[in-house]
């Protein structure tokens, strides 16, 4: 019988060492890089064809081969993925990009698409026995993690900037995580977790040091690849700030290749930062392969306010590899693009989205973009979750008042 | 070839006045109730089959052929529909249901199962020539409208209660509706949009008031039967404001049998009301077909606050002839049912949603829900759209501090 999961072991992209996947492993006990997972490709291009995916539940799980969880009682699902990919026209028109699509992550649990990664992390952290997470937040990917842990019955531990947004404090603080704050950076906040993480015990399972939420955030990739019928786009541009989605895709690329899915051309990858916090842009733009820690990071879009990601290497390898670009918006850029997206096509996105709305009008204006090729621009997540961007002002009426 | 939607013709429920679907039409003009969409079901239940849907995209729009849309070009979407459908096995254990679920319409464009009544209903209003429309809401409704109408590029004007959610008011007001408050009840609002509809010849879509929009709902009662495989659960417990939801899979049900694709016995149609505005209990318990003005309608789950239904008399036909049952929940089960939900499923689902999970353990203890029987909550909602149900307390650390 063929397996459910394809899953191999893990590698380390830097130093090439391998790992057993079925241990708990954070990252590379070598060189301290973080770890991919590896699958058998080989023998599931054998055995899977794109058509078998048809009648599948539209969830990230219709992927499962190519996802790590081998039972697939294991598996803890809010109906992650799958994603609505709609065509941008009207936006597209004031941008001057004639096949311009958004991908909208932010219809996801949770709101955003870091649910994808905590499905696939809390439930391989759940086949592996681990009873215990924490990590640092800059506030989304720790309500998604407590959401999925709350449904596994995990125990979670969350640190996360004093001004995190509030509706992630509040997912966090409902599903029953124990949650600090810190008056300081995400990175404050991961030194604090790392600490707690060695003396209670707990799995550390920050951005990067646990190997299986790349695993969730690359069915963007592989979403994206199917709903266009394997044809795959010209660009894709993503707001970049630990980058775990940007390295998804581009794996999602060179899984599907393997099996011999899509063709090259790939997509040209674009990393959108906000110019407030830009390291992997200034290592872009120096022709460094790693960024150095940002000072004073502030953005008006909080999710990509990461000072130094630990994945950056992976980012700068996959735009180089694929000719895309990095790119800096700044926020009133992307205040701009957040209304416009808003007026044109009534989708209230969230801030890091309208940045990278904001970068491809800012790259169709240099050029890099074309008008007529097709253009996907991820959406991380909904505006639901950044309430304090809008102030309605409305007429109150009495009753029985005309208008 | 096939016709790409097989609508027929409008029908009155109450007195069986035909309409002609292609003109623009309100109620019926003979005895003011709420028309229904017919189809043409004789011909497409000889055409099409359960398996034909499998390589559809992930929205309503998988349905087409039973949605009122002739031309596709017409279709406005946001990708709405196609919900998760998730067991709550913790949830379960401590209500005492071995086979509950959970629909969680929370992950809607908008981020409630409004989007579904506003994409059928704009686009239709598209296809028929209608450039602007107004409407009463509670907010979320409104919302709805408001992006697929801004999409769309048709005008919206919108009337909600002074204390109608934030969040939707937002909505509205970054999408660019015209958009007031009234010191009132929706129902007050609704007098206030039908004389400016009247002034300014604004097409009046308020629930029911226009036929499109209980299509887009009734395609919860499709998807629910596709993702069980045609096997239809043994109870839906649905939160009950307008009606229109449980009109609308009643109507699934209906539609659904006629083509051969699902068989007796339905599920039994529970409406779930705030005790603080319950007139279709009150209707039911009386043995009445209609129900009678609520005064002083107050409940923390707004979106049913709704204290005389234009389609009352529906609701209770669907759940007389099912077997069904009217419910209310007091405010304090719904907000404990809002915590349960989200301490053992990770899932913050709003307050009607929560007020139909209080209800499902409450008919439970009656005995009118078996411990073994399916039984499926619709969530309506996504909890972000009522952030101040809320209020989480954390630590508060200094950088370096240890925890």
């Amino acid at each position: 019988m063929a397996p459910h999961s394809y899953l191999s072991h893990l590698e380390c992209p830097r130093c090439g060492r391998t790992y057993d996947a079925d241990r708990v492993t954070n990252t590379c006990a070598e060189c301290g890089a973080p770890l991919l997972v590896r699958y058998d490709l080989q023998a599931l291009g054998k055995r899977l064809k794109p058509a078998d995916l048809a009648g599948r539940p539209a969830t990230l799980w219709r992927y499962y081969e190519l996802l790590p969880v081998r039972d697939p009682a294991n598996v803890i699902s809010l109906g992650e993925g799958m994603t609505p990919l709609w065509p941008a026209r009207r936006l597209g028109e004031q941008v001057g990009l004639d096949d311009l699509w958004i991908k909208d992550e932010g219809l996801n649990p949770t709101g955003t698409f870091k649910a994808r990664g905590a499905a696939t992390g809390v439930s391989r952290a759940r086949e592996l026995g681990i009873q215990a997470v924490a990590m640092p937040t800059n506030g989304n990917a720790g309500g998604a993690w407590a959401a999925y842990c709350a449904r596994a019955g995990i125990e979670i531990a969350l640190c996360m900037p004093v001004d995190a947004p509030l509706l992630a404090q509040q997912e966090a603080h409902l599903v029953g995580a124990r949650s600090y704050q810190v008056r300081g950076q995400i990175t404050d906040a991961g030194k604090i977790i790392a600490a707690g993480a060695k003396k209670y015990g707990w799995f550390e399972a920050a951005t990067l040091k646990e190997p299986y939420r790349i695993e969730g955030k690359k069915t963007m990739g592989l979403e994206i690849a199917e709903q266009f019928g394997w044809q795959l786009p010209g660009t894709i541009l993503y707001p970049t700030g630990g980058g775990v989605g940007i390295i998804g895709i581009y794996k999602a690329l060179l899984e599907l290749e393997a099996l011999g899915w899509v063709q090259r051309p790939f997509p040209r990858l674009v990393a959108v930062q906000a110019a407030g916090c830009a390291p992997i842009v200034a290592a872009y733009d120096a022709g460094k392969p790693d960024s150095v820690l940002w000072e004073n990071a502030a953005t008006v879009a909080q999710g990509i306010r990461v000072p130094k990601a630990l994945g950056d290497f992976l980012v700068l390898e996959a735009v180089r590899a694929t000719g895309g670009t990095c790119v800096a918006v700044d926020d009133a850029a992307t205040m701009a693009a957040f209304e416009q997206v808003a007026r044109r096509e009534g989708a209230f996105i969230c801030p890091e989205g309208a940045a990278a709305v904001a970068a491809a009008a800012q790259l169709r204006r240099t050029g890099f973009l074309r008008p007529d090729e097709r253009v996907v621009v991820l959406n991380t997540g909904s505006g639901l979750k950044y309430p304090d961007l809008v102030h309605p002002q409305m007429p109150v009426l009495a009753i029985g008042a005309e208008i």
